[in-house]
């Protein structure tokens, strides 16, 4: 893909249970289209009418015999349809797009999480995105034990919420490799902090990416 | 994989529109049956709950947005799925599984029919499968308009179905050149024949098998 000066960002917010992505998105677009930026905003799964299919059959309670190869097969079949379909033309039509969650979450939750080698990951990484990758990634990290006690007032579990506190440490710690391994696209958000500290960060990262890139 | 000797048989079905495929899968079931082998019957895309839902995805005409890739990966999806939870565990329990469409068909309809590269497919197929391979499949094959016509009186037709008819001229072409290429394990049933013919044809595939596998 080349990158012409007209053409958009890409941008993913990534992050465990309860580490307050949701609750800052729309801040986060607020934020961008205040800076004048062309916005559209999406999430994965999900993000096109078939991705939504496949994301209610990933996130659903009842198919708890899905294979950890079905389920990344899946994920990459949902992003597939979402990069075709809505990602790379907007991107290329010089919209910026910000995305709840993306290939990231994918190293996290199924290689982390499931344990699914890295390795095998990126060998649909590349065969679906090529070499397609986020222009800056936000990382909502903290501890594992405060997310869930967040997430956990939020009524009823899917599938990926029931799983036991090893498994989202294993996804934390995986967020956290890819981070290092990439580091000129990520920026850490300690999500620990009150909202108002929150919101200072991203104010602060947002600003920062905005006025680079332009 | 390790072949034992108590390890079953996987046999599948291939051929394209109205090949009169589903019309002799019992056929071949009760041939299989009466010699004795312990026989499981199954079906691609599906043959779990999770691949029965991406089969309807798949074959849903609402679906007409979904790309090449999407598409693929799905039908790997149901096919790890597949893998593990009926057709490993019933090989190595030493049952011969006897399935309607695989890989191969893969090959035939998103490789030959929508024009996916035999070398992107293969990476998927590798992904899923490692070196597990059919040790049997029979190839209805016959000339496409016949096929269609058979096949037209079926009533609605589904996505694939929809398709013209220069796509079942490139899926009969793929299937003939997947032959081409393992041909220890292809056999090829002239499909243009009368009932009475095809079975005669089946009839001697089948013993032919048997009787060399054990």
């Amino acid at each position: 893909m080349g990158r012409t000066q007209h053409r958009g960002r890409f941008i993913t917010l990534e992050g465990g249970e309860g580490a307050g992505k949701s609750t800052n998105l729309d801040y986060i677009r607020d934020r961008l289209e205040n800076a004048g930026v062309p916005l559209l905003l999406t999430r994965e799964p999900g993000g096109t009418p078939l991705g939504e299919k496949v994301r209610d059959m990933l996130l659903d309670p009842d198919n708890s015999h899905m294979s950890s190869d079905a389920e990344l097969l899946l994920m990459f079949a949902a992003r597939a349809q979402h990069l075709q379909q809505v990602i790379l033309p907007a991107v290329e039509q010089g919209s910026w797009v910000l995305c709840d969650r993306f290939t990231d979450a994918t190293y996290a939750y199924q290689g982390g999480g499931r344990g699914i080698e890295f390795q095998r990951i990126q060998v649909l990484e590349e065969w679906v995105q090529k070499d397609f990758q986020p222009d800056l990634t936000i990382l909502f990290d903290l501890d594992v034990t405060i997310g869930l006690e967040r997430a956990g007032n939020r009524g009823a579990l899917d599938r990926f919420e029931q799983e036991e506190k090893t498994f989202f440490e294993k996804v934390r710690h995986a967020y956290l490799e890819r981070c290092r391994e990439q580091p000129h696209r990520f920026r850490i958000i300690d999500a620990e902090q009150e909202l108002d500290a929150v919101r200072r960060q991203l104010d602060h990262v947002i600003d920062e990416f905005v006025a680079a890139e332009r």
